[in-house]
């Protein structure tokens, strides 16, 4: 990205703390009116509004950990870091209203790199329509961090906790999994040819949905809309983030049920089919295991089934059971194998 | 802190993600009412109240940055982490309410260091009364970061900006300067000394409070209820983290007045005064651009000078003046220097 040596480089330090937080947040838009201050004093002021609830979440993004700057376009990290974010406000049924975004910077980065990071951050306020309310920016010793909080407010009536599933109601997904995963097996496959042979010229065409899933994903806002339409209320709610497997985990001890998870309605897109035929992989187990989906996996009532039934945005993949049976897969050969968490674990 | 080899060490990959927050987050004990949920689920969740504003603050520590683990006990840090963060809450006359942490660690720390942190991050949790409602845990390449996101409530008669102040408003400090920058000051010192004498005894003793101010500061919760028992509402408030000039500049600009600061006015420990003596440092210079006091700086009505005159833990230290007079120190000699913005900045 910064291979052309007459760009204009500047050093933040030139800048300096406040300088960099003043050109960063110019011209920043606010959406709503509950935002009554944004960046600017010791903390963004929100109003209150006894009819909703406030939903809470934060995540951290840590280079060389959950991002590569070799294949990750700053602008791309910046959009998704906030991506990242309201995927957990859209779990618990909510809208996301405020972010706060946190960075700290080693020196190697010029103040255009930042702003680069900064255009996917807004870019991405911009299309859910989120404020950018408030942060912090500091140096690094080394590498990049970017720490984000989102805000967002739910009708009492509305919210969805991972702990509401029945020993009934059915187990249903957004989209499709496995994608962003491979994508990523892609990009660290280019990678190395490009550091062997830096003239190879990678044909990205036949995984350009599984790029586009790593590089660019997002977050389902409009399944939470969707669910509204149809007027469903999911009984639990979870974002795919660390894999299908690990987040049914989640769903099942939050709710103290089981599960039965059906393999041959695992939707699955068809590059990732041909790609994981290419890479000799199980498309099953990057389903359960791969992460970074940030689709919507949801329980609901049996007697809501017709709703839902035939929308392509939406597949039924199994059923809850009694706590005491366990939590299953059932291969297309009808063998029933017991779910254990293979997900995203950054210690590992 | 860890130099004792019997003592025993688990590593962060033994337990795994969700196991280290598992275990972090046992026996949280929540002491508001307006705490939903906290832990556990896609997000926090809190009750609306259309009563109460509501301020959010975040702010990022790094190691080698903003910390150096040589001479800061992990569980002081997790306390100063908090407290830094409550310091801004408080800044605009709001209560503490809830908190989320998330850090990034390096496999060099075992569990045990990072259960020290949460000590520290719980104790001033329920020192403060303020909940730990959700946070993120991932590893990191190097290093320790700490990213702490404070919400806090205000009824909306009260909350305070920087922007309120006016040209005939008294300008206000809490406590006293200069005795963070000190310890950090006496620590350094220490610290090389011990790297070339390993056995030498450091005698902290004429250094207590400094070392004290540094290593385990707190932010003035004390003085927000002061001024409401004292009613006197300010009309600009900030607190005082990159030093007294920089906090006058951000008053004095965001609320469009000057500023006459007096030298003699400034309120500093005896320890300060003699160990500046020792180190041949300005006392002035130290409490105008050290930084980490944590101290509230604000400006009251000339109308309610008789309510907080005497009053030990509030100085007078100057008065706004039109903004075309600018922003000035007046000496003990009587001269008139312009201050320019000297504090803390992390990208010099």
């Amino acid at each position: 990205m910064f291979e052309d040596k007459n760009s204009e480089k500047t050093n933040i330090s030139d800048l300096g703390e406040f300088g960099l937080i003043e050109h960063l947040t110019q011209k920043i838009k606010l959406h709503h009116k509950s935002t009554v201050l944004g960046v600017g004093d010791d903390a963004a002021v929100i109003s209150g509004d006894a009819s909703v609830l406030t939903v809470v979440t934060t995540d951290m993004l840590v280079e060389g950990v959950h991002f590569d700057l070799g294949y990750m376009p700053l602008k791309h990290l910046g959009y998704k870091a906030v991506m990242v974010n309201l995927s957990d406000v859209f779990a618990m049924n909510a809208k996301a209203n405020q972010i706060t975004v946190s960075i700290a910077v080693s020196n190697r980065f010029p103040v255009e790199a930042i702003d680069e990071l900064y255009a996917g951050i807004k870019t991405a306020c911009e299309f859910y329509k989120v404020d950018l309310i408030g942060g912090d920016t500091t140096t690094s010793p080394t590498g990049l961090i970017i720490s984000i909080t989102a805000l967002g407010t739910v009708d009492p009536k509305e919210v969805v906790y991972r702990s509401g599933a029945k020993d009934t109601d059915l187990l249903v997904v957004s989209g499709d999994l496995g994608a962003a995963y491979l994508g990523l097996q892609v990009l660290e496959r280019e990678k190395q040819v490009f550091q062997v042979n830096p003239n190879a010229q990678p044909d990205l065409e036949p995984y350009s949905y599984l790029v586009e899933r790593q590089l660019k994903p997002e977050a389902r806002k409009d399944i939470v809309q969707l669910l509204k339409d149809l007027e469903v209320q999911p009984t639990s709610m979870i974002d795919i983030s660390d894999g299908l497997s690990s987040e049914i985990i989640h769903l099942c001890k939050s709710s103290k049920v089981g599960c039965q998870l059906f393999e041959d309605k695992i939707p699955l897109d068809p590059q990732v089919i041909s790609t994981c035929e290419e890479f000799n992989m199980d498309s099953t187990t990057i389903a359960l295991s791969g992460g970074e989906d940030y689709e919507l996996l949801f329980t609901v009532k049996v007697e809501d089934y017709p709703k839902i039934k035939g929308n392509p945005n939406l597949t039924v993949i199994g059923h809850m059971t009694q706590e005491q049976e366990g939590i299953h897969l059932i291969t297309r050969a009808q063998t029933k194998i017991p779910i254990v968490a293979r997900g995203w674990n950054s210690f590992e």
